[in-house]
């Protein structure tokens, strides 16, 4: 089964991958398995660690490199268009119970939405569910509410799923 | 199609990571697709850089972070049991040509050993294909020799899927 997305999208960088390690820990502790998946606009990123065996192999120019011991996995692999959400979400994340992406705003994906202005709602909306709305100030109950609010869509979908199925 | 894959094995860690080096750039500059997998020992490994979203993730607890661009994806797994090969190279390497696996010894594939005494060939052959047994002290002579070893097997081996199929 796919599980369910949420993206949290919005200009503040940093309000927004706080958002997403707080999220991670608060799923983490009500005992789901939990994905996160994170868009880089800018093209290349770094990933690894220089001089480790496999930054080397990429470095050597190698198109795709893994690493696999029996308490982790990590591939790093070269892309050559865009990537589609659902398709990451299928092939890498079946076996979470919910997923968090930082960013992805062009998807179809419900969503958190951190705002700076009035307009970023809707530039942000793109005619998805909108989840919560949060100021770039983000505060300790703010958290809390959208804690709840993705807790409270995850049990939707669940119950929608388990209808369906 | 699933690619072929020569493991390199031994115990000169060095020779090894120096060989699959080597072996990447000599099969990119022949215009093949590779890939290069590395199996890791002793459980835990570090391959992202402290302080990046990704990171930050990981640390918070997600099972699986990746991070996705239009050049570059990158995944990150918590696993639970040894590596399964096969799984892996079905799962995250049929796009490429040819597979090139740092150890996994273990495993059933054709190999090239590294040695550092006599005794060294049969423990790390395995009842396996052995397509050339290195000294750890390795030339540009026998660099070209394994090279040449790679090539031949990997024709042997798409002649043999082309019947095949």
């Amino acid at each position: 089964m796919i599980p369910p997305v949420i993206c949290i999208v919005g200009k503040n960088k940093n309000t927004k991958s706080m958002i997403m390690e707080e999220l991670i820990s608060k799923l983490k502790a009500r005992g789901l398995k939990v994905g996160a998946l994170k868009y880089h606009k800018h093209g290349d990123f770094e990933i690894d660690i220089k001089g480790k065996d496999t930054w080397k192999y990429a470095n050597a120019g190698a198109d795709t490199v893994a690493i696999s011991s029996s308490v982790k996995f990590a591939l790093i692999k070269k892309a050559s268009s865009e990537p589609d959400i659902d398709d990451i979400i299928e092939n890498h994340f079946a076996d979470c119970d919910i997923v968090l992406a930082d960013g992805f705003t062009f998807s179809d994906k419900s969503r958190i939405i951190v705002t700076e202005s009035e307009e970023d709602i809707e530039v942000f909306k793109k005619g998805c569910e909108v989840l919560a709305v949060i100021d770039q100030n983000v505060g300790s109950n703010d958290l809390l509410e959208i804690t709840s609010a993705v807790l409270r869509f995850y049990s939707m979908e669940l119950a929608q799923r388990t209808q369906n199925s």
